[in-house]
């Protein structure tokens, strides 16, 4: 369905997705409930027309209440605060008098921007109470198992437990992974105490449905979003959000850099159900009218704060990128390729001194741990091109990137470490390994990486590619690439393409580190496609709406849905028509 | 250029590539001109405006005389026919006085089909004289250097020992491979001798431009086509073909099983630039009117001979699925998923008896042999499901392929093996490690495999991602697996997608496995971009065309070609422009 929302300008996909039931599961520690999406199938009937019915697939659910029969979307109003009173309950956050950030309070003073503006905007946001760390890594340290912690782990498990079904799993190669059979809430709290997996969940973003990165879990994927100055509005950004996690986006991260991002990042924030992940470098560049030079430390420290009190769940900081680095950056084919890092390099060798997030780093993590937002640290100096992998301008940023880990370890923010980018096969192996030693375990959170420059317009399989083999090798969130990368800004297809891309990725990642979960679907799958049940494969697919769309281009009738053959092959030529008649031929004989 | 051929019925897309020029370059052995693609590109301008010349790259070049500007295409009159000379100068071949096959006399004499039948139709097929092997396998062990053998040689170096360019190379990691930095023709030779490589090339499919597969060359790919009883037509299946081939396809193979698949397969032999493949058994079948139970060896070694002397370069013959393996099926999940497996063992089951594949498999060596002919070993049992890769059915079968390689071998007649499927991401070195021990490194010819079942509509990424994985390890030609897998019959569109994305998964295993060559496209493709050249980029994509199309969505304009940025960023957040501009200034301050 594709439902307007009260007014005009907002229209966003909502409902089920095609043979789909959402249900909740309960806790046992907790009174939540745990959003999942159950493929309901039809029965096997068999050569003696005999009918058995075939057991439900639940699968890991991303797109929140909007799929929610039940439920009425108004997104002038945001999401219900699924989290608020966890939050409460903690009794360790105070609501501020105002907003902490002159910026903050700027925007919101100007009635000009009142046409722009979320209507139900929180004027007092969530802080920690003086003494108290508010992260989920302070909690796991702690020994408290959270509300969010024991929904991530019923989340994770998508009732796998209760399938009754005799399906074939497989252990995998998980090269030094450990996926336990059923994921505990204690084994949530254990790894995130660890520093081997993050719960990203700003106080002030109660809509988020608790998630977990980390290798010891399903893989996980983000989707970019954001306007760029020479293209888009707020309304089409906050419905690419909406559509994105439709689709399977476990994240997605904000990355507008036009004007109004104050404003567009509120819509977007408040109608997540997934975190959101920003790089508060490029509003405080916005903020100079783009002029690197005026950048300062306490522009950007405004911006961080403005933005955890919006409720962003993650930042992309560039701290790695040290002073001394930009040389090594000379005599490459692609020089720096990250927005940030590009920045920041501009910025040191301007002034010739330290990056100030480097400089600033423990202060930066004070002011994150206050809100519980999460650092991923961002790879400003990662590879462009095929030619510049694995350089050592890239492997001296993560070195450094480890220590940074180390320093918001400390401070009990949850970090994640960011990757390439472009990278030939044989060598991304190397860069999961290298990032583990450097980085304490801390999970890894790559772009791509590319196995080739050579396809522009197919940069989302080249990426896949990449994303699939260091997504098994034990990367914890791929963040998507679309097809327009290197070309210009996706628009709504794109992005839904490229979720679908990095979700079938992560999938086959799952499947070859062992995950228990991951192979009944794809049994479910096969089992239906060796029974023509046409209509069950198509619930059951990523993108059931893409497989429906390209089986009926040419054989569109309802009787066709049953038929035991497609045009691929035709009627006489069908090899599991051929085989299933086989098969039954030989079972009567016996 | 899309050129309206001499008749109403038949058009496809010729001329040259944007930016491309057809090129020839010469043999020192032999008077032979082999076809290759050149990219020119625009000069380097910097920061003061001094212009460098960039150097053109010059790549490998599947699509035959269709791009070459100077020809005149004419479909009614087929190719001209480049290895005649050849072979007629090896003067071991005799022309027969009518076609042996019985079946290929009664449709030439059928004056109903007069009006689908190609008009230049060879009546006098070649065969090998009596007492002679005509073989590229037997000229190759009598130390024999052909001229298609000096052909491959120079094709498959694209010229690379001219570069001037300082580029960077990677050392990569082969598996066992051995790629040497240049190519000779003795070294052509002696891969093929060894039976570690072919060169497809039926004496009676002259126009076929000679190419090799074999995993210390470059990873190749091939297309499938053909119409299917539901849909398509003959036009449809020869313009399917030189599509293909016109985006890299470097074989093709027509699956065709409806009416008059003698007669499309005339036409695409000798409009065909690169190998045709076929499976037989589908028009056998078709002979018995898809009586499965009717199948004998008569009907089948007509259809050999039948299509040899139409000039099929390759023969996909499932018999390595012996009688005694139907059992180890029963308990799959999907069962047989290869048309031709799912024909035999249905014939073996009838009749209770061992397949006449496998019992008369020296017979077919012998007339193979006579027409050189290759045979591609197909696994009738390959998995059709994540469930059943790497079992017990698929393994018995692929040491039965490896005896019949041996067989082959003895009769010269050159050999690859077919491989699978579906298979998750860590079970899929064994599949190439087995082969290789078991075949004798004969080379491997995959169909994906694909890495999850859940994605149909996507099936072209799931496959190229296991594609990409296998052909870095060693196979030596890629199957392409359209995104309309498992759900109706490609159409143009889809096998132009299904190629690309297996020329970037090619390519990315050739840059893995260290290939020469094979960075310099990258690294040109890379510059161009940090330099803003977007023509030159275009250009330089595996799909030029769509490369440009997504750039101009946005912006479209001609200036925009030339600007330092593109919409996906913005001109003030792109970070290319930033770092450039960064690198400048450092110099000019050094």
């Amino acid at each position: 369905m594709r439902a307007k929302d009260q007014t005009e300008n907002l229209s966003i996909s909502t409902g089920p997705l095609p043979g789909s039931v959402k249900i909740y599961v309960p806790g046992e520690m907790y009174d939540i409930k745990v959003a999942m999406r159950r493929i309901d199938l039809s029965p096997t009937i068999d050569e003696n027309g005999v009918k058995r019915e075939n057991e439900s697939v639940v699968v890991y659910d991303t797109s929140g209440p909007y799929t929610d029969p039940e439920y009425t979307t108004n997104l002038h109003k945001g999401l219900p605060k699924l989290r608020q009173a966890w939050i409460e309950a903690r009794e360790d956050t105070e609501r501020l008098d105002q907003l902490s950030s002159e910026y903050g309070r700027i925007r919101r003073a100007d009635t000009s921007l009142d046409h722009l503006r979320f209507e139900h905007i929180e004027d007092h946001p969530l802080v920690a109470a003086e003494g108290k760390c508010v992260t989920q890594l302070a909690y796991a340290r702690a020994g408290i198992i959270t509300p969010e912690m024991e929904y991530v782990a019923i989340r994770e498990n998508q009732l796998c437990n209760q399938i009754k079904e005799n399906y074939k799993k497989e252990k995998g190669e998980a090269f030094g992974a450990h996926l336990p059979e059923l994921i505990t809430p204690e084994f949530v709290r254990s790894e995130i105490a660890a520093g081997r997996a993050i719960l990203p969940a700003n106080i002030n973003h109660p809509e988020c449905e608790p998630m977990i990165i980390g290798r010891n879990f399903l893989v996980k994927i983000n989707a970019n979003i954001g306007n760029s100055p020479v293209t888009s509005s707020i309304q089409e950004e906050v419905e690419k959000a909406v559509w994105a996690t439709r689709w399977g986006a476990d994240t997605i991260m904000d990355l507008s850099t036009g004007r109004n991002i104050h404003e567009t990042r509120e819509w977007i924030v408040r109608n997540s159900p997934v975190p959101v992940g920003t790089v508060p470098l490029y509003q405080a560049l916005e903020k100079v009218k783009g002029k690197v030079e005026e950048l300062t430390w306490e522009i950007y420290k405004d911006t961080l704060i403005e933005q955890a009190e919006q409720g962003v769940d993650y930042f992309t900081i560039h701290a790695g990128l040290r002073w001394e680095f930009i040389p090594l950056t000379m005599n490459r084919l692609t020089g720096i390729v990250s927005r940030g890092g590009a920045i920041m390099a501009s910025w040191c060798t301007t002034h010739k001194r330290e990056s100030f997030l480097y400089e600033h780093f423990e202060e930066i993590c004070e002011i994150l741990a206050r809100y519980d937002v999460a650092v991923s640290i961002g790879d400003g100096l990662r590879p462009g091109s095929i030619a510049d992998a694995n350089d050592e301008a890239q492997f001296a940023e993560l070195r450094t990137l480890g220590e940074l880990a180390s320093i918001a370890d400390k401070h009990n923010v949850q970090v994640i470490i960011e990757g390439p980018g472009h990278v030939p096969m044989h060598k991304i192996k190397e860069n999961m390994d290298l990032q583990l030693s450097l980085c304490n375990e801390a999970p890894f959170y790559t772009l791509g990486p590319l196995v080739t420059d050579i396809a522009p317009g197919y940069d989302h399989i080249t990426s896949a590619i990449g994303a699939t083999l260091i997504g098994w090798y034990g990367t914890s969130m791929l963040c998507y690439v679309t097809r327009k990368e290197h070309l210009g800004l996706p628009n709504r297809d794109d992005v839904k393409e490229g979720v679908i891309t990095y979700k079938l990725a992560a999938h086959a990642a799952d499947l070859a580190k062992g995950h228990p979960a991951a192979y009944f679907r794809d049994f479910a799958m096969s089992k239906a496609r060796y029974e023509f049940r046409w209509r069950d494969q198509f619930h059951l697919a990523l993108d059931s709406e893409t497989a429906l769309k390209f089986h009926d281009e040419t054989l569109p009738s309802e009787g066709h849905k049953t038929a035991h053959f497609c045009s691929m092959c035709g009627e006489h030529f069908c090899s599991m028509r051929a085989s299933k008649k086989l098969h039954n031929r030989i079972k009567s004989e016996e």
